[in-house]
């Protein structure tokens, strides 16, 4: 085989690190940065966040991408995206840590009310509210990948009645589990505190919407940092303003940033963070990379395979 | 011996449920309500949140003192209370887990900078800041008893760094135990985020002072639920100002209300909560305490007996 041609493309992405650590680590790589790529044909590796549709597909001796997120749908979404090379995302990179995180925050903070509580400091007003112990609250979380299945354990551990909906059904000591199309509605019918942590495929693509709002028992809270494409965004605004919902926190968006004239921002009942619920840590997830790079061409399995089947 | 006499103190509680709970389950109960004791020598045992000074020891024949909460400073510092009466506290009630809700969020809040988020959201500002990742995130927790020992399991499962500081040496998994006066200023050198959860006894009153907080490493944060009496309210506005710490999370304070003219009302690094860190529900409270009143009759020992040499 000839020397690794790896290509690096990213939008959000500095390449000099990268190709810095590759110069330390794998000198014999031809580190090449997008567009710059040269003959496409001498390309055998992808190390991408995204890609102009139908760049990968005119690579035919790519035997492997590397995704630069946990995230992989900007990439799966082009329908020249070459099916029979190996796609693998970042799984962890300090991820599942600071997903589980910012989740647990946002249950927090509206499950012990914390936002009412900032406004009466500000206003010198002392006035207790009732408290719910947590074994009276029902925390549901859409998605049990490594982070969801995260999430929940912990939630568990803080007492909390958790429940968990995923496609296949999964199995977790202290959580209740719905699986597939057909037992969603009854997950949702308890969900007093909804999370989103779904990959973006073609099942889920604008789930939280209008439908999915109605059937959530009301005045309860959604914690969304899935993938921007899930939400419906003026279906949540009129959820919050018809007291189906009563408050949201989102960290992804259809369009990032989110444009300033979006109606979400400053919306009383929703915090929103710039996509930092989970940020992958420069040195993690070069480890990881450099790591995952090393042993494809060793020929062993790397961490975070995509299904191309699934979309995740 | 005769029926019982229960006399019912409490400044903060309704006495009405609690003539229920026992005339329900004890009706033998007499239940009497301060100020009305009637014969002082009649009376067996105390149900109390607080009683004025010298009141339990002009009753000779008080077998037991149960307290209406976990913290009994108040009814310790009497110097006539009457020392050979076992004192039972609250010990549960669903308070352990509020306890460590309460120090997890404003942890959260603090680490992954929501403060800063939520302001930038008001302002339509797409911005992110620079993330640590737990373990890279050192929280130290003053206290190891029922409370501190839950909090820091959960903050270790979660990966932050823990450090923990009690007067006797415990031993916790994954947790940096320090104990004493001569090991406080190597625990306090890395408190990046201070949770207070001690007792208030004589060692700890105003513990929370320049002193200390001139020992931290510099514009971290402190949260401080464990008793008034600890903090040193115009120490901690200096230490905010000279960003000996960056921002204080305080549900305690040695006046409640806080009087509206407190400095530390409105100031734009603290938030202040109304005593509300734990409060316990009315339904387990009874429950404990009807089971702590039977085992106490049955000669076996309630949960919750306070050491009063040590007091707590």
């Amino acid at each position: 085989m000839n020397a690794p041609v790896l290509l690096f493309s990213s939008e959000l992405d500095d390449p000099e690190p990268w190709r810095d650590l590759f110069a330390r680590h794998r000198p014999d790589v031809d580190f090449r940065v997008w567009p710059d790529v040269g003959n496409a044909s001498a390309i055998t590796h992808a190390l991408i966040w995204n890609i102009p549709k139908g760049a990968l597909k005119r690579m035919p001796n790519l035997r492997a991408v590397f995704a630069l997120g946990a995230g992989v749908d900007q990439i799966i979404c082009d329908p020249d995206s070459p099916r029979g090379v190996p796609l693998f995302r970042l799984v962890d990179a300090g991820l599942r840590e600071q997903m589980t995180e910012y989740a647990l925050y946002g249950v927090l903070h509206w499950h012990r009310r914390m936002g009412e509580y900032t406004a009466f400091s500000s206003k010198r007003e002392w006035r207790r509210l009732d408290a719910v112990h947590p074994s009276q609250r029902r925390v549901a979380v859409m998605g049990l990948g490594v982070f969801g299945s995260d999430l929940v354990r912990k939630l568990s551990a803080m007492s909390f009645r958790v429940s968990g909906w995923s496609r296949t059904r999964k199995t977790i000591d202290g959580v209740d589990c719905y699986a597939g199309p057909q037992e969603l509605p009854t997950f949702l019918s308890h969900a007093e505190i909804l999370v989103n942590l779904l990959p973006l495929t073609d099942e889920t693509r604008g789930i939280l919407n209008a439908d999915l709002f109605g059937q959530l028992p009301g005045n309860g809270a959604l914690i969304h940092l899935g993938r921007g494409g899930h939400l419906v965004g003026q279906d949540l605004i009129a959820a919050l303003e018809s007291q189906r919902l009563d408050w949201a926190m989102l960290d992804v968006f259809p369009e990032e940033p989110l444009p300033s004239h979006s109606p979400l921002w400053s919306h009383p009942k929703i915090l929103v963070t710039p996509h930092i619920a989970a940020q992958a840590s420069n040195e993690r997830t070069e480890r990881q990379i450099l790591e995952s790079f090393q042993k494809f061409e060793r020929g062993e399995e790397p961490l975070g395979r995509v299904d191309l089947s699934k979309g995740y």
